[in-house]
């Protein structure tokens, strides 16, 4: 059978990677085409568990490494239990955030080594990358106001916590990698547009790219192709 | 102040590991002599949630990356909160178990890359390694029979599950480790040496490799030196 395709979306909170993620899976399987759904942090029960380790670590104080090794443990496992099968499996995975995040929230925004991220997370994914990552970006401003807006109070709490010119030291590190990757990123601009515009293009831009994957659930009916 | 120094103790279950930290940390103390005695995985709050999380996974099943990267997870934190500090108020650190239990469970036993294994916690350690570790050796089915004399029904269920043929690859990964560093490396043969014995060849030992080891108190207390 066929590999699958692995497909992420990146973006800072608020820039709708949770959305279009999801409209990108419904359509995919309105069409008939095997689509596996996921997200990080999480994904996988154990990865949920580190997850709330690192939200929730009360009076201590986690070294950056601590997390960077947490969050890289947390990819591994999810890779191993839910993305690698279904790949294997021939299915189109779509996942909200990957190894990109990593870079750009504890590398480019908080200042640690970018390429020891880069290997550690190599070590965990066993070398997975995207064949495609769709980075929705919008003005670090704007994407501070949909948070607010949606009123997902812990959310808000984090964002703040970190404050204005983290979150835009996390854009401009996305921008940094789409520029150094466009063959594999595309950057897609998300200010002015209504969510289904943003996601005719994307779907425009998949098909650009892989143009069979909608004949892929003939092979799975074991059709005529 | 002067740096401190940075003791391990290593060797299968049943080994002795503990008692002989135990009794080095007590003899150093009673000297006036700062000493810390911790041990792994554990020796942080962080550390116990990921030791936990390693030994209750339920139904799921660990792979084995997300094992390696877990234990180096909560080392990185070990460091960063306990040993680094400590070694740097002067004291002497004595850990039990550190990245050689790694190579020796993780890498030589469950036949996982030994030098990826020493690249991942090279960068959650920054490098820091003991200056000196005593590795407790003793034959497979004596360091066996002490587990289960000692009655401590978690570890024996957790010693037996692994099975015998997994414990003498654990003590002969350890023993491969020690041919490739005798400067660091101590190998201490426990097979009918008393504990005292034992452990009076610990202490002259750590004279012999640190004859200042004891003159530290008089510095602390600002005195003659």
């Amino acid at each position: 059978m066929e590999q699958g395709i692995f497909i992420t979306f990146e973006g800072v909170d608020g820039a709708g990677k949770s959305t279009q993620a999801q409209l990108l899976a419904t359509r995919l399987q309105a069409e008939g085409v095997l689509t596996c759904l996921t997200r990080e942090p999480g994904g996988t029960a154990l990865a949920e568990r580190i997850r709330h380790l690192l939200l929730y670590t009360g009076e201590v104080k986690l070294a950056p490494v601590t997390e960077i090794l947490l969050y890289a443990a947390s990819r591994a496992q999810h890779v191993d239990e839910v993305i690698r099968p279904a790949l294997a499996r021939g299915e189109v995975v779509i996942c909200e955030r990957y190894i990109d995040s990593s870079l750009a929230y504890q590398g480019f925004a908080s200042g640690n080594n970018i390429e020891m991220i880069r290997q550690v997370n190599a070590y965990a994914t066993g070398g997975l990358m995207p064949d495609l990552t769709f980075l929705l970006d919008l003005e670090t401003r704007e994407g501070w106001r949909r948070v607010q807006e949606r009123g997902e109070a812990a959310r808000t709490d984090r964002v703040e916590a970190k404050g204005f010119s983290f979150q835009e030291k996390v854009r401009q590190g996305f921008l940094r990698l789409a520029a150094g990757e466009r063959e594999r990123i595309q950057l897609l601009n998300c200010s002015g547009r209504t969510k289904d515009e943003l996601h005719q293009r994307i779907w425009e831009l998949l098909l650009d790219k892989f143009p069979s994957v909608l004949t892929r659930k003939e092979q799975e009916k074991g059709g005529w192709l």
